[in-house]
């Protein structure tokens, strides 16, 4: 393995740069929206399209493996010897919902380049990063044979919290078995700042139904006896933070990892200031808990949010009606030590304590939820990775803890016993689950070169 | 005019009941909702079919005029002659929206009889009682002639406001002189006691607006940073009622007119108590502004309430989403003395003091708002309706304070200088406004009778 070799498969994504972004285009014309029923021959077909191309690239063993949700898509090549390190390259090619489709600027399905970014749902979160994978490998391979075993996963139902990965990850144990995990599903800081992230907050969403009177009632008629169940969500809602952004469930940050002074230091040099983030939001100032800088509040302190409210009359004009139900979805994101069925049974206390006896109310756990995952930012494939990101972009890669979740690390670190190094060539202004979601496409590009160097370090 | 006549007329009616029934059933199955513009050919469609319906009976100068929204048909019976007493009925051909459609057990433009009932949107509100006072017209007519002159108008924007009635009013004053009028959408407060009301509450109906982010963000990558508009939305709701159930607006109720020894002791004497509220709405328990009882709550305390709800991810699934904008539909009942432009103000004044700098708010007040009336009980055409409420169910009727507003009285007595009597026959588990509306025929039938012996009484 030369180094020729190497700049033999640089130069080979560099000439197939315009194939791999029409497989791209083709794979994201696919609406593959896990959480709806009415998208399963779409999951399907976006399985199928990704067996199909990992084949073409001379990946082995290409199964569609069902679980009792939709499919994981694996392949893998075994060829470097048993002496050589083995890594499992995690993907998911399921998608958040398109809606509300009247915000696109183009079909979220139809793919369209404007300026240097690729606009579909997918693009970025994580079609992007899975194709750019494929890509390094299918660059390297062109040169012969890889110097690495590569496994690949690629499942459907990341963006519903891989309720099936767990009992899929028992089950093909030994199939799966690597020295690490890549998980190419964390973005970037910035697009000259390549970072590598080695802390993910956990998840636990919720629904919560508050049911007054049997029916929607007159306002008028009934106005003044009824404890109108959309006030009392709000009220409910209202008390889960504090004056200081704090939330207020008893016990909630008891098990909280407080922040090193070396860490708060770390991530004070992160450029994720205030500014950065009303800018990269698009907001008038940030908010937040007090006592925290912006890149502590995302990356090392758990948060509740509303992620859906709906009560009584929302079309156009005027119903005055008291609504006899109304319901929320609340999300927690959590930090290490935090237990996912802990802050369940906090917010339960928290609503028995606080809900009137006007009302009744249910709490409905989805499934998916996860403890937050950190990993040690010493591994060799971290390094490797690493030495990557500085060829390409030539500076070091920051080292950040991130704010989204991505519950497969802790699975894998649980069952299958390894790390994962995580990154990905996604940017903060993708607009990751919301319209006009897009990628970057010189970052993309230069990932893919990344991942080759990536699969000629880690050696 | 002998009491035979009378008798003939009470005798006709009944002969005809299946017939009256019937035109009911056709009328209630044109979808006239005044609030959604795709319904609009659903509007004129029962407009016609009421000016031909008056034809039919025998009511001359039966127009239907139009306005800057949905017209109104007017027809008159005016031979009696100028010495007697002239009547003017109100009603209203448009309904509210039947949304949600999957709670109605029968469709909701589908009337169904199903014991004592017969269901369908609009059947009590307020179809049922437009059609009972043409049954009883036509069954007067029939005996040769009216004891007095009659004129109706039924409009199509009750539900929404009646936005365009006052200049309506205005532009007719003459051709709607009259010494009284007629409203009967109000309700009975149970089958066995005969109301007439004598004061409505007001309405003032609002949009309110929390915008945050540019648009929807992954509530991983943001979460910690953004302040979120649906719990901000959340904080301003649960902020408008104190820990009493009254409204904390600064100067809400500086206008409100006290209630009396007098009427409180009246209000009393009206079996609806905790309890009957409680069958009513389905509810638990009863709840709202300490120190009054349900009645005077309903009738004569004003109250907010909302509507309506929505923000962010509501649909099957979970969503990590902070929404970009969440919404509220608020309206308040209004008593007198309060003004429906200062109590804007004061809503104003409250967001303005309340809401965080974090965020955008924008308060959009519907069209339609109106004040609250009150009339005397010893009006001419009152004592008249009161003693035909008691031929027909042998008992006094009870005076009441409505919770309901019904801005038209308000402009009649502004615009054309006449009071309204307010009856009807609709029942307080009529689900008005909510899924499986229904009319209770034996009141129903009971309230042409009524109405009967009211055309004869008020002369």
């Amino acid at each position: 393995m030369t180094t020729d070799t190497r700049q033999q498969a640089i130069e080979y994504a560099h000439q197939n740069s315009a194939r791999f972004l029409s497989d791209l285009n083709q794979l994201l014309t696919i609406a593959s929206v896990s959480t709806s029923p009415e998208h399963k021959p779409e999951m399907q077909r976006a399985a199928d399209w990704l067996a199909a191309a990992m084949r073409k690239i001379g990946l082995e063993n290409v199964q569609i493996l069902p679980t009792a949700g939709h499919p994981v898509v694996y392949a893998d090549w075994l060829h470097a010897g048993p002496d050589r390190k083995t890594v499992l390259i995690y993907g998911h090619y399921d998608v958040q919902p398109a809606e509300p489709l009247e915000k696109w600027l183009s079909g979220a399905f139809e793919p369209e380049v404007r300026g240097d970014n690729l606009f579909a749902r997918g693009a970025s979160d994580m079609k992007g990063q899975v194709l750019a994978s494929l890509a390094a490998v299918e660059s390297v391979l062109k040169q012969g044979a890889l110097p690495i075993n590569v496994k690949f996963i690629v499942e459907g139902e990341e963006e519903i919290g891989s309720p099936n990965l767990s009992p899929f990850l028992e089950a093909y144990r030994s199939l799966l078995a690597s020295d690490v995990a890549l998980n190419p599903d964390a973005g970037m800081i910035a697009p000259d700042i390549p970072t590598i992230v080695y802390g993910l907050r956990g998840l636990v969403y919720f629904e919560l139904h508050v049911t007054g009177p049997e029916h929607d009632l007159h306002s008028g008629l009934f106005g003044g006896v009824v404890h109108n169940p959309a006030q009392v969500l709000c009220e409910l809602i209202a008390g889960m933070h504090d004056a200081q952004g704090r939330v207020t469930l008893a016990g909630y940050y008891d098990r909280v990892r407080p922040l090193s002074q070396q860490e708060r230091e770390e991530l004070a040099r992160l450029p994720m200031d205030e500014a950065y983030y009303r800018q990269t939001a698009g907001l008038s100032e940030t908010w937040g808990e007090a006592g925290y800088t912006p890149a502590e509040r995302v990356g090392a302190r758990p948060t509740l949010e509303v992620n859906g409210m709906l009560a009584g009359f929302t079309g156009a004009g005027a119903k005055t009606v008291i609504p006899a139900t109304a319901m929320a979805k609340i999300s927690m994101r959590l930090v290490p030590d935090q237990d996912p069925d802990e802050v369940h049974q906090q917010l339960l206390a928290y609503l028995q304590a606080k809900a009137p006896s006007s009302v009744q109310w249910e709490l409905i756990k989805f499934k998916g939820s996860a403890p937050a995952s950190m990993s040690d930012p010493n591994l060799p494939a971290t390094l490797a990775l690493g030495r990557a990101l500085e060829m390409v972009w030539g500076i070091r890669p920051v080292l950040k803890r991130e704010g989204g979740s991505v519950p497969v690390v802790g699975d894998m670190q649980r069952i299958l016993g390894i790390d994962s190094v995580l990154t990905g060539f996604g940017l903060p202004d993708d607009n990751l689950h919301a319209p006009n979601e897009k990628l970057h496409l010189p970052t993309w590009y230069r990932g893919i070169d990344t991942l080759i160097h990536f699969l000629y370090n880690y050696t």
